[in-house]
């Protein structure tokens, strides 16, 4: 994990975001914390050129709209034709047809590295995919019940961009999480990141249980989109371990929520919070890292 | 007071914002710290759907463009049907005619719980209304005259999004403030929140006066646009007493603007005291609150 | 200096940004932290209302797309007609021939006074621009190799919005910078804002090298478009003065980053250091900025 840890600091991967206004500079400035640069482009004219000097590609759908979806199955494409790691956060999937259908056709047309949701967002896209398989074969694209209000109800809609409660992970239910992980992993070829009380980081053999994070780091706006562009980073600096990679993201988020926490005064609150985040992940060592690191391995 | 904050944070009103790039971020965090939950989505293929899973909506015309402009009446109507609450921040309204049609345009199609905004924005309001219905009976939607400088001129211009020095509240034009507020509310059939050095919140029948808040808030960008947010899951989270949930939310961002200016230290300047207010509301109880409160009824 | 730092908080201008959604609200509380005030408004349809209320423009095209290209030109030839300065923040120039184009097409319509970019941004735009001349007399309009690979690889690609290490400004290279810069400002007809290590401001006859600033500062993302918006102010409230006003906001830009950094505890990392400058801006005094400024005129 130190490894890893260092080889963005060492690389200082430039990574292409396509995402949303609520949390860019967040964003931004999450990569620079933890060695990598960030640029943020979308425009249509100009996606596929930034994506090909860029190490990486991070596609988040907060506040995506049609001027921006096209962008992202360009620059997706481009990224993959050029071998790049590509990290898609489903921000709020299911709380709309055009977020659940711009989520899916992204699957189908790009192959992700990783896709990394909270649980509602993850088991919506898996619901939707399998409803869209057993309907039509294998196609979402063909997906016409994404208009049938009554069907996406079947499938679970989000409660927004946060986690419905009952999808929490707990030391009960983590088997069976941890082989839907593997399960959809293996579906849809990306290592699949969930994050919650537990966060479960799986490729379609292994999974990785990563018990850090703080409950308050649901208080701060775009802890996961932070994590997402953090993610794109460590994969992309460390390509021949894309699994571990991701894991160690996930890792590093938590223990910064971590350690942030515990840098709280009376009056402090979830703003200076969400800096002392940022500040933990700027000053974060691989050695520290490897030392708070709450990991098992399945 | 107390009843009204703990309601916020008993019921996590999940909050649909259409809102500026500018403050969007401080918006999402502000309705966290509240207790509520935010979700930003602007694209007109959604909003309709967003509304709907959401129990509020706040409308701020920031960084509006022809791509969000229908995106606010669509939500807002949706948000109408379903009985929702729906806040409006008029930001700017009077430095174009773009900014003016939208915002009367909107209040004409949309019936709004509450209408925020400083002195100079209500005042560019009124005044627009006013012209439209005396020109041509009450529409302000067949109002050609807008595209009509000299009449845009007459009714008073914005110094952009800040208010507007001749238009501040004192105890001197108070009473007559409060009229006018009455007035207006009693138009739009809308709750009108006028803030400035003394904040003003009424109907068509009663007015509160909040006296809270400190001069330095207005050297944070964003502190209107983040209480126009508040104020959508204060309403939302009150539907019996809109008119009180209203002036509690002001009270509240005037008492956590006083708590942050007693944090400051030597070095610091606007950017901690963003924070500090954030921060302030993050932790505010029911009976702080009561117990800062300068509030008085008219 | 003096005089300049305190015409700002005198005149408080209104500066009309059409800027990126990842720094907007950095520029918004930096504008405020001087004592100008922002307005950020991009859509075609009212920029050239807000450009009119406004005392001053900037532009800045780091997250430029096609609605916002158009409103960029409108806004800039209307601040020209009016008299208003106008400053160009080319983020990203060379990029994207989008971006390219984008920023050579403005600086043929629009009378900027000043451009500011870091070294790798300045010399694309130069090079273009003598690529552009060479081949078709003088337009960059007609440069219809900007559509060919290869032209913009021999004419340099940016390392997307960083600075290229090979693009480093060093007492060993700086007279060669001085007058490359003051060539361009005399192409142009711009003053030439060049960011790095160290700084240079030039117009065709004179050069102030600034030797203020702080490494740490390139892990605060936006910190350039935060300088933009600041020469804006600067060179809007100074408008006899536009060369040393364009100097003093780069140096109040460096010495808040010196003292901010030196505000900097064991725990704290580029999000702390990101209010603490702009902290330092809005404490900052003509007596103080006069005081650290370290700044040699050529």
């Amino acid at each position: 994990m130190k490894t890893i840890l260092e080889n963005v600091r060492k690389k200082c991967p430039l990574i292409h975001n396509i995402t949303n206004y609520v949390t860019a500079n967040d964003c931004a400035n999450v990569l620079l914390a933890c060695g990598a640069s960030p640029i943020m482009a979308d425009d249509e004219g100009e996606v596929e050129e930034i994506t090909s000097i860029c190490a990486g590609l991070n596609i988040n759908i907060g506040t995506l709209n049609q001027r921006t979806i096209p962008s992202m199955h360009k620059a997706g494409r481009r990224a993959n034709e050029l071998g790049h790691p590509v990290v898609l956060d489903p921000v709020g999937v299911g709380a709309s047809k055009l977020r659940t259908k711009t989520a899916l056709d992204l699957i189908e047309d790009v192959r992700f590295t990783v896709i990394r949701g909270n649980m509602s967002e993850i088991k919506t896209l898996a619901r939707r995919m399998n409803a869209a398989e057993s309907l039509y074969g294998h196609s979402a694209q063909q997906d016409t019940s994404l208009t049938d209000r009554a069907s996406v109800e079947r499938a679970g809609i989000t409660r927004g961009v946060d986690a419905d409660v009952s999808d929490k992970i707990t030391r009960e239910n983590l088997q069976q999480v941890i082989s839907f992980a593997k399960e959809f992993a293996g579906r849809t070829g990306a290592i699949i990141a969930i994050t919650g009380a537990i966060d479960i980081v799986a490729d379609k053999e292994y999974a990785y249980c990563i018990f850090n994070g703080h409950p308050m780091m649901s208080s701060v706006t775009g802890t996961g989109c932070q994590l997402s562009a953090l993610t794109a980073a460590y994969v992309t600096a460390n390509p021949d371990k894309p699994l571990e990679a991701a894991a160690a993201a996930v890792c590093l988020m938590g223990v910064c929520g971590e350690k942030a926490y515990t840098r709280l005064g009376k009056e402090d609150g979830n703003a200076s919070y969400r800096n002392y985040i940022i500040d933990a992940i700027y000053n974060m060592t691989g050695e520290e890292l490897e030392e708070r690191a709450r990991i098992e391995k399945y």
